[in-house]
């Protein structure tokens, strides 16, 4: 059977073709027979005896990659000149850059953009500081922020190495959100000098979000951020994740029909993910919760809470939990189990074990790329499935949430990001999908449909209103390139 | 004598005219009488009553908005709505934003710009530290960091009130250089915890450019970050100034036929900026040079220098200037100087003095926006005299270096930008006047001269490259959107 091929691996032929009749239709014979997808094919050069083509190639990976170039160069009257991996090619130089919304053509341009004009701008501020949110970029700007020490599921890679994540993550800001985003990829691992810098630089910021920094450190930094700081801080990898796995539980159960505080659920990994989403779920009403680390149930009854040697966020979680002391590794405590949430890695749920889950289980398995359970595997056993995933139904992404939550904390100018703003954004997203229309593989929205961002960012700039959270009311300066226009007298 | 009225205090009047002939002109003579300069007059409605309209007009201040409002106000049929200042305007939201080079509409480019494809580049990032100069912003990206301290001549107003100079910077970078910038003010004027900081971002950027931190922290900051950092740190109030004054002194002694050797220079005004002239000064040439600062000229027989009270940076002063030992304000040690350069405040420099200076003189007063000594004043004992204003002739303007500096360092990657890089980017700037052009009052181009970064670029660059500072050999990736399509293969 072919190897699925992917556009992460999608690369550029180009191909010298002798010119005569059929030729091109043997390259892409060739093409097909070596199991690579053709998708555009183009016309560079031609003379009378070649013509010299770019065939965009979908691969299965890098060695199908030259597999495909080999069969295409063992055609009669083809010769490959070169092959350009697209995805390299979409990073050359990086995939943000900074823009100017005003020109500088003029030495008036200069002088109300720069010096001498400027100075006003600046005195407004010195005397009331808060007019930073309506002169200077504060107001639409987020820092991503990251060490590199937990990136994707590739560990410590270090602060250049995470740059091209952190400036996706920014892309996807400002796709999804019209949020500026700014990558910030720190040579310290030290919480002390994460803490430090990024109290720093925030005067230029509108809000932090931390991402892909290893626990348990990224519980302290957050924490102390969040203390120190007068703007939203936010762990993606925690609270994003715990958003969208809120999102589709409030969908799920719609269709199971069960009460959230009646369900038994079962969280395996409790990484910086598990935690925070075992954290929302215990906010949203559930009751019953076991978590299970790379050593099992956690519990008061463990050894290593009871020798004192638990880190104090798990000592916290085995207190919080699992109150019938459940032990064992997942297999072990899945007995009844409604919600199982992996948060893990690969296949560390046996399928079978699954047969012991209660009636309408819903199997959660969100390792990327190869989930705890696979959805083929569970499937006969589970009603509702979601992964993290976009070959599959029900992807939890949290593309879903972070874009509409800064946006709607900075449209509010939210000074932080609390557990009721995030059950809203939960809250909105699951409202994307009309009752009617919900279905086992559907209980959460696309990460392309555009409603589920301005849907967040409304629940949750009005939950803020609501908390008292919020220093403004909600116009949205800056959204998007143009709406700086949209303005009536500004005075200083 | 009216104020000359400026586009710094340019607003838009809203004004409702009642629909009669000659209204429109009673309401512009009005603020032509009231000396308002009156720009475009746009129709916003109309009835059968009344027209609305909006005109630009430029005033000479604040109270003159008001003034212009009022005569306007009192024309009978003319009604007020709103005044609108449009440099405020123009800072609504803030200057910059960040955008994405590529869309992200399908999956396709989600799996390529973010996960799963990133992953590759990442993983070939981490093998090779080096290959995000190819893969991230890191390449064209430059951090403009402030503390705040020392801005414009507002002093220390903080990181907040300082954003809008600095986003201005940033515009500057890239509308004359073609660099990413972004501003990071911090909240500390601790120079330990500013290195800290600009330490621990350093793996996003391509370069530092210090800006607006106070003497004499300004030095110890920039000395340890160029020892510390394998990118170019520059503090563009110390040596952008002193690379456009060298221009400026090259095509001067063009004209007066004097050798800088020869020239007897005073410098006065020994912040940041006086400084680092009077350095880059002594690495030309000069070998006779006197600096005064607010207790006049430095010497090593001044009781500060003897009694040890003297900060390190003036005591090198004193010991590597001023031979002589002259003592007393800079009217007392003008005699025979050739080179005036101050850099201190309003009008520190009684005009009659200059009488005393060499035949040729040249008076470069750049106290903004009062220099030391007026044009006017200075005319009948000057040969040539230069400023830091637009509306003088010889405009000594920073942007004409540091756009182009950075264009050239970031072109090659320059590890540091040395001495003999910032000479070349003199010359560069200098050499943009053909020698037939130059003129008393034409010794320095035009900030809106495109010639210029491109030719300080490639001089900076040359001589990275001669030096062994440069890493790469020159391709410019980034240099302009759309670039980044002019490639050929790029492998992992």
């Amino acid at each position: 059977m072919p190897l699925p091929t992917s556009a992460q691996f999608s690369f550029v032929l180009r191909v010298r073709i002798d010119h005569r009749p059929g030729m091109l239709g043997r390259v892409a014979t060739a093409i097909g027979e070596a199991g690579g997808t053709i998708g555009s094919i183009d016309l560079i050069a031609l003379d009378d005896f070649h013509t010299l083509r770019d065939m965009t190639v979908d691969a299965a990976g890098t060695d199908h990659v030259a597999a495909i170039a080999d069969a295409v160069g063992s055609v009669d009257g083809a010769e490959v000149i070169e092959t350009t991996d697209r995805t390299f090619l979409m990073h050359v130089g990086g995939k943000i850059e900074q823009r100017n919304k005003h020109p500088l053509r003029t030495r008036d341009d200069l002088s109300m953009a720069y010096t001498p004009g400027v100075a006003r701008v600046c005195n407004a501020i010195a005397q009331d500081r808060d007019k930073a949110f309506q002169y200077t970029i504060k107001r639409n700007t987020v820092a991503v922020v990251s060490d590199g020490s937990a990136v994707l599921g590739l560990g410590d890679i270090g602060p250049e190495a995470a740059m091209p994540v952190m400036e996706g993550k920014a892309m996807l800001f400002k796709e999804f959100g019209g949020v500026d985003a700014f990558p910030l990829c720190l040579c310290t691992k030290d919480p002390d000098e994460i803490v430090a810098t990024v109290r720093a630089v925030a005067p230029t910021f509108g809000g932090i979000n931390l991402e892909d920094i290893s626990a348990p450190r990224c519980f302290e930094i957050e924490d102390r951020l969040k203390a120190e700081l007068d703007i939203p801080v936010f762990h993606d990898d925690q609270h994003g994740t715990a958003v969208v796995v809120l999102a589709a539980l409030l969908n799920a159960v719609k269709l199971t029909g069960k009460r959230i505080e009646d369900l038994d659920v079962l969280v395996v990994g409790l990484g910086a993910a598990g935690i925070a989403v075992a954290k929302i779920l215990l906010g949203a009403g559930v009751r019953h919760l076991v978590g299970c680390d790379s050593r099992g149930a956690l519990s008061t009854d463990r050894e290593d809470y009871q020798d004192g040697s638990m880190t104090p966020i798990k000592r916290w979680f085995a207190e919080a939990t699992n109150q019938q002391r459940r032990a064992g590794g997942p297999a072990d405590v899945i007995e009844g189990v409604h919600l199982f949430v992996g948060l893990s890695g690969a296949r560390v749920m046996p399928a079978d074990a699954l047969d012991r889950m209660a009636d309408d289980a819903m199997v959660f398995a969100m390792a990327n790329p190869t989930p705890e359970v696979t959805p083929e595997e569970a499937e006969p056993y589970a009603r509702i499935i979601a992964t993290g995933r976009s070959d599959y139904p029900n992807q939890i992404n949290n593309v879903l949430c972070f874009p509409g939550i800064f946006r709607g904390a900075l449209d509010v100018r939210a000074r932080e990001i609390t557990e009721e703003m995030k059950m809203a954004a939960a809250r909105g997203i699951a409202g994307i999908i009309d009752e009617s229309d919900l279905r086992e593989d559907y209980i959460i929205p696309s990460p392309f449909n555009r409603a589920v961002p301005e849907a967040v960012a409304a629940a949750v700039a009005e939950q803020a209103k609501r908390e008292g959270t919020a220093v403004a009311d909600g116009d949205r300066i800056g959204y998007a390139p143009g709406d700086t226009q949209d303005f009536g007298a500004v005075r200083p």
